[in-house]
């Protein structure tokens, strides 16, 4: 509730971008809650974020945890911000129970998880995974015309004292805590989740190129209406993905018409399409359509169609899955195994060092939405368990 | 030329917004070029720009002509400036030929006709017709937030000299000049067209109100995606108002979608319906369809649908076309008659005095475009014929 403060919305939700003012105002609030702690903040060149309680082997390789404090424009108090405050609340009862693990632990939060200020997500720990290079990601920019550069170098000035250590160093195992942003845990009654694995998600940026003519005089014969082509690819692409099951999750959230008036045929129409499925092999079936039924609905307009993520479904290790489990049983609480049907930090993690991720219960299953909720004893019972798990593994 | 500086795009065209900037600079050159003939500026409360021939009766009522200055956000050189500029030369020539018609003659440029900025359009002539008050235009905001009424104050702290007449006098005529924006004139090979009547225009504003959810973890059964729902409206609206004969102008120019990120399920989706039909019975008949095709493809989620527009199909009176028919052969050239596909400010004139349009041809009938074009020929043309017409209405 203290960190929904910076970037609240009038509908009781949060606007927390990437970041921005709201995000640093929020990094400081983490420094003053981690200060009686005595964790060391530090960052890296990807705007990554981090607490550290130093080990007693501080050479070891240290365990992260850790999520996200950047949300999207209409988002919840909870998505990101819960596994960041959760790492908090775990190191907190690891110190006050007067263990020094072996190995260092580090809370973290990833930059620009979101996506929504830049696009793609999950930029820093990408980075910070080496999936992707940073130099890459430094001139993409905002609406407003700002580059993840020039909002890395505001985010640094705002924290002179702290320092900036290496992307990349070594991790010996990750652990995310996060809602599940599904109605799963809730409907199963259950507080806790041990992950499985993240379903597979491709993405593509859709470009119709039309033509501006004047509404009252152009003949529809003659017209290039880039908006009326989208409207028929975003429709003929729901038809050819639609499952009796519901498991494939597909989306068109964002689109944008130029020039965007009224009486003036769309010259251009740009759209996002998300396509979620947790079959590797469906997901790549279903996503290569993505260029057909797009061209097949493009006439008499041009398409682009380009592909800007395609990530495969994964499974975290049986390893780090039975850990979890076992620290859920000590501190006495029933824990089922579900897939996350979200991606997370977590996905990149996962190629770096052994990694597994903690569901908590949301209100309703709802998520990206200012209405999102979830109780303090679920958090709590998850916090137990992420400490539990901590402990374990720092031991290790 | 000279007048397509002010807004001018780095695509050729022109973005000359209501009331801005753009057109301040644009109405001080037409002051300018105005001195030399003696004309003296005024303007009204809808914030109207006039130039006065002063007649010998200096009581009787005064012939009008002229159009608009603003453009859409990507326009052309010639919709709207061109009447403006056609009077201005026509009340030179008749300077120069030394006659003083009895009657006074005044250009004229309306006030927002464009509705680019401030919607709807064709607010000045509205307002100077009586057509829909003044007061219910003020508090009309742009998408920056700034109203009618501060953009007026705007124009009118601009021109402290240009004294400020009633809205609402007599008026014995008036003569509109534009581009055809279509195709006919130029297929047809004339250079000259007598405007027969207005098509006929109905106007919607279509809100789509769903749910924001996860991209990743929302079920489809679960969904109320407003996106999907709108995309369905449009290609059910486009089928059902689809005729072999392309007469029927049914275009959604204008979509917003609420939060509009890609990783969001849309909350909220705005369109616009801009139908036009030359018949009246057919115009009420296709736009009575719009609720039920809406309401049709709504589900799950809610529509609410506002009829912002609906301006019949009008005829322009004989004795104003045959005025025209016959100024065109005074002055040698052909003439053909046929109807205006576009609305223009004429519309509202109508209702208030014996009106009529000129129309020259434009290239290939492109117009909303930065590409719209036409030839120096073709304005003198229509130009020589305004004057003509002028000249006779006023001495009349």
């Amino acid at each position: 509730m203290m960190l929904a403060r910076h970037g609240a919305t009038p509908a009781k939700g949060v606007n927390r971008q990437a970041l921005s003012p709201e995000e640093i105002a929020a990094r400081r609030e983490l420094i003053e809650l981690a200060r009686p702690l005595g964790l060391k903040a530090f960052s890296d060149a990807a705007g990554n974020f981090f607490l550290r309680l130093e080990g007693s082997d501080p050479d070891a390789a240290p365990v992260l945890t850790g999520s996200h404090l950047d949300s999207q424009p209409t988002g919840g108090k909870f998505d990101g911000v819960y596994g960041v405050l959760a790492g908090l609340e775990a190191v907190q009862a690891i110190r006050e129970s007067g263990c020094t693990p072996k190995r260092p632990i580090e809370i973290v939060a990833w930059m620009n998880e979101e996506g929504s200020r830049f696009a793609p997500g999950m930029m820093g720990s990408a980075a910070f995974a080496g999936a992707a290079p940073l130099s890459e990601m430094l001139p993409i920019r905002d609406a407003g015309g700002i580059s993840v550069e020039e909002a890395l170098s505001e985010m640094a000035k705002a924290f002179p004292s702290v320092p900036q250590r290496d992307l990349g160093r070594a991790v010996a195992a990750y652990v995310e805590a996060h809602i599940e942003q599904g109605p799963v845990l809730e409907q199963q009654g259950f507080s806790v989740g041990v992950v499985t694995g993240i379903q597979g998600k491709r993405t593509w940026r859709i470009t119709v190129n039309g033509e501006e003519a004047h509404a009252g005089t152009s003949q529809r014969r003659d017209r290039k209406d880039a908006l009326l082509a989208a409207t028929a690819m975003i429709q003929g692409l729901a038809k050819s993905f639609h499952d009796e099951e519901d498991v494939v999750k597909f989306t068109v959230g964002r689109l944008e018409v130029k020039p965007n008036a009224p009486s003036v045929v769309a010259g251009q129409a740009v759209f996002s399409i998300d396509l979620r499925h947790p079959d590797e092999a469906t997901l790549r079936a279903l996503g290569d359509q993505v260029a057909g039924i797009c061209g097949a609905n493009a006439a008499p307009c041009s398409v682009k169609v380009e592909e800007l993520v395609s990530a495969m479904p994964l499974e975290f290790p049986a390893s780090m899955r039975e850990e979890i489990r076992a620290a859920a049983a000590r501190v006495g609480l029933r824990s089922m195994d579900l897939p996350s049907a979200a991606g997370h930090d977590a996905r990149y993690l996962h190629g770096v060092c052994p990694s597994g991720m903690i569901f908590v219960p949301c209100k309703g299953g709802i998520s990206h939405n200012e209405a999102e909720s979830a109780t303090a004893d679920d958090l709590y019972d998850g916090a137990r368990v992420l400490a539990e798990t901590l402990l374990a593994l720092a031991d290790a």
